[in-house]
């Protein structure tokens, strides 16, 4: 539903006869708490979006080497600092103000706001408060630009990929979101993309992929042509950080209804919510069986991922697949996944969390899956949706990280690298009692 | 009042009289917008449960000797999804539909749910979404199943303890819910169980107790009489999960209300997170007091148990207590708990992280208190709820562990059990950089 | 507009002309949902501020040494616990029953309390449920206990310093609280303190520096005129819990609003949202720039608390600023406080985490800068509030501090603060597996 965002929302209404003052009253009450719900909702999934900052803080931190864990937790909490001030000052009304096929307009979101409470903010949404709904939407590119910090972690220096940030998040992604969310050519043509399989996962997916081919793998990931294990230096962490995407998730697919202002919509939030948990569910038992049934031995990190590609396949549309369905929505997704995970190394593509498979490849079957439970999608619209978003996503990615590798560069030194981010650009360690200096897996080890 | 959830909900009604049309519209309205917030108490609730299930992961991934910690995020999110699609396939219906006093249906739940947002939908549950509820109650049956793997943790085997969670959550739980919650015969002998002090946490608990006892003890943890300690090996994770289920027990408690469409219920909400949040007040407080009178010491694991043991208390009955008297219950609870929890190492029964004390013991005190402060309560009613669900539980999981036993085998083998479930089973370290090979408390030694 | 928390709320009245039964029915059911929305927010509001006691907790536990850890999880869920009795028994009313100046009764709040859903509960508060009041009051004056416990970590004792918790959180804070919330002399005055940047941070703040300079520095801390690092032992748990914090602070000032009942205060909760996260953002960002700009490399730790001061320094009034204000009030006190952190050391004044800059600091900041946006207050009156708020915290909080010191001792003995507060106090070790018995930058070193 979330084309309808700028169309406003139709409130129910009854009668229009000759309406005693008295009970014209109470209907105005009656709009006044749908208003309030409205609004409510974006607040209540907007802080739950929020969190999700912190899940993929977590997810990232727990996967990549101790060395460098301090740095990917600093990237996670500025990433989504520069995407909120981003999307203030260009993105959103980039993406919602005035588009017609392709953008918006280039002006700071609000500018002219009025004072608190008056009457002018409440007016001129419609059925939400403005704030609320700026709340929500900015949470969602924060979102896009988690994802591309864990692909890309462990050797991207720190401010190139703060310049990234930026780009991305007051153009890139507002720009393709303007397609779809802000009623432009893609809405236009029917394609359906209820909470962001494509519009948020898989532009977050291409800007990494794009990133990792320019950037290249770790150093000593593949040698000789093997590939060489970088274990994850704490798994509860990573653990902790899936069970918060996932809690996260029911903000992110049950609030971008939009409305909570009916009955109908109650139902509606509320299959989302059923939705969304059995497809991670779907995903992460399909990637259990699978795991154990390919390699005898479960792997804790494909589990997780298996989760969160059930949640990112469900999320092109979470609402009209009964729960049966969501389930195997989520499992195929996470099979794929799991497939290709092994398949990335096999050409050499250094994903440090497997953040591509995840949001990339799940993202696009999400998006194409969407017409077998929604008869008003149609699987030609959808895929163009995908293609159009890669067309756009990945060169505009390329050039900017081509800028920045020729100007100030994107890479740290081989040394740098081998000594950690931390170290290298924070000075300092994140675990500095429980790792000492000798090579045991992680430090000083390429 | 969870009793009342088939019941349907009694919606205020006023005059009958000659209303005029307008004002039926507003009526209507009124009776809207309770729908819509009866369904949002059971999604905030419900999603508040559901991150319970990153709480016991975190506390039991603190607890357990590092080697096992991969081993024990993999149980317990993967618990969460097993439970999750087995209340869908055969729980729901068993424990809701058709209940006349021992179980209700096999069958999936919903299956021939209509469209989203149909009138059919919103019309068959009364007075919220029918997926609101499901969910809600689906993150229950999971609370239960999470009790488990803590008690149980460090030796029993990854899929032996799947096929377990999936008898309990498709039948065992489900069966005795339907005699309280489901309208069966405990509910009609007036046994009172709000948001289940025996429904949910003893259940969970008589489950790990059998289990225990027919698994036995970790290696080397009883040696010729003496009780080996075996530290847990992240304490502030420990910490962690504690917080996080204290923050979700406000939805487990709160949202057992299982309305917020009036005025006395919005009253009724807000005592039950006032009670339920100082009977852990009250519990952490009296744990840190007795602890220190009886070890001078102050153990942290024992005053988290006593959070824990103080909202399990409570549980039973979170709204007819005053704030004062929750936080007695609550403290009692606590004490119980903190006395209990060394005599299982006298009869060698080896709970890693206390779950039967703090889920059976403070479960079954809060269920047999609630008379002290409901009048509708009688302590014979709570007296045979309690038994019942013993006598139901204990047998039939004893059955289900033992036919694991005899067929595929429940138990790590003895090297296995040494190496850790993380090498074992999952062939990786949680936190390959902070812990070496060598014995140093935890690995490689039994 | 929390001032108003005791006068009620006004509900929109229309005519009062001869109502026909039937809309006066309907009139009845939006006042009644706008209670139940009042409540609800209390009830969001309370959660997320809850959360943020685990927030402190990890930030903290990050930020210690490994040898005190354990400790300072005890500290922080115990203070939880325990200033929520004390606010029970004494604070509540102290604040605000009956305040006419300088405080209100001593009395334990609510004893007379009636049965569960009983009108007079529902009367008496007008229009929000009383518990639900209560349980947002109490999680604030928690936040201020939790300030203190970061900044003298390492060496306080345990129950000493549950003491001063015991007096802060029932006299100290409640009676400095009446003053404005409780509609006392401040409040007449005209102070604006929306969410408490003084009433809460800025007195948990002089409470922790009060106790730091009567404590003293670590042992070697400062050593011929030089200062020693003491690097925190986690920092991925530190960030955690700065994402946390952040988190929960939509709750502190998004439901400080105190009501959610009309249109007018979901536009100020919205706004607030916006506000709150831009405040952090800006934070964050001008900690990044600046601590580049200074030290050529980044300090996540600067960062996380640029991140808090903007959160502390728009608490005082997020409800005025448009959201580029809310930007640069964010930034301004990130800046401060991150010029300030090192001037702490040159004055050997050992705040182990940085409360004192971030919630002090910031907060006198924060409260000083309110009229820059809201034309109603004046700089007279916040910089009386500022200073009455000091002249009344340091000199009870010194007395308490001195009382405990000259009786029962407040520092841990040179040997206990060697081997650390967990083997001294706990006789246990937070990360046994993690952390040998050898010096090596934490244990077993001053």
């Amino acid at each position: 539903m979330r084309q309808l965002r700028k169309a406003g929302i139709v409130f129910a209404t009854t009668g229009t006869g000759a309406l005693i003052a008295s009970s014209a009253a109470a209907q105005e009450a009656a709009v006044d708490t749908q208003y309030i719900l409205n609004s409510f909702l974006f607040l209540v999934g907007g802080f739950l979006v929020m969190f999700m900052a912190a899940g993929f803080c977590m997810l990232e931190a727990g996967l990549v080497r101790s060395k460098n864990v301090a740095d990917i937790c600093l990237k996670n909490i500025a990433l989504y600092a520069i995407a909120g001030i981003m999307y203030y000052l260009v993105g959103y009304d980039l993406m919602y103000d005035g588009v017609e096929k392709w953008f918006g307009t280039f002006s700071i979101w609000n500018a002219a706001q009025g004072a608190p409470g008056g009457a002018d903010i409440v007016g001129e949404a419609g059925g939400y408060a403005d704030h609320s709904d700026w709340f929500f939407q900015m949470v969602f590119v924060a979102t896009a630009a988690s994802i591309v910090s864990g692909a890309m972690a462990e050797r991207v220096k720190l401010f190139p990929f703060f310049a990234f940030v930026v780009i991305l998040t007051g153009l890139i992604y507002p720009i393709s979101g303007a397609w779809k969310w802000g009623g432009g050519w893609l809405d236009q043509l029917n394609f359906q993309d209820f909470a962001g399989s494509t519009i948020v996962h898989s532009v977050g997916g291409w800007a990494a992929l794009t990133g990792c081919l320019i950037l290249g793998p770790r150093l000593g990931k593949y040698v000789d042509g093997k590939t060489r294990p970088m274990p994850g230096s704490n798994l509860p962490l990573a653990t902790l950080g899936t069970f918060i995407l996932w809690l996260g998730w029911f903000g992110f697919n049950g609030a971008s209804q939009l409305a909570l202002g009916t009955v109908s919509d109650a139902v509606a939030v509320s299959r989302i919510f059923a939705n969304t948990n059995m497809a991670a569910a779907g995903g992460a038992v399909a990637a259990l069986i699978l795991t154990k049934a390919l390699y005898k031995k479960v792997d804790l990190t494909l589990v997780l991922n298996g989760a969160l590609a059930g949640l990112v396949s469900i999320t092109a549309e979470p609402l009209t697949p009964s729960v049966g369905a969501a389930i195997l929505i989520g499992a195929v997704g996470a099979i794929i996944v799991t497939l290709v995970i092994p398949l990335l190394d096999k050409v050499k593509l250094d994903d440090v969390v497997g953040a591509i498979p995840v949001h990339l490849v799940a993202g696009i079957f999400g998006t194409l899956v969407v017409p077998v439970t929604n008869p008003d999608a149609g699987f030609g619209a959808q895929a163009i949706g995908v293609l159009a978003v890669a067309a756009w996503v990945v060169p505009t990615s390329a050039i900017v990280w081509f800028v920045l590798k020729l100007t100030v560069g994107i890479r740290l030194s081989e040394e740098e690298e081998l000594i950690g981010g931390d170290a290298a650009e924070l000075g300092l360690e994140a675990y500095p009692e429980f790792v000492d200096g000798v090579p045991d897996g992680g430090r000083g080890v390429a």
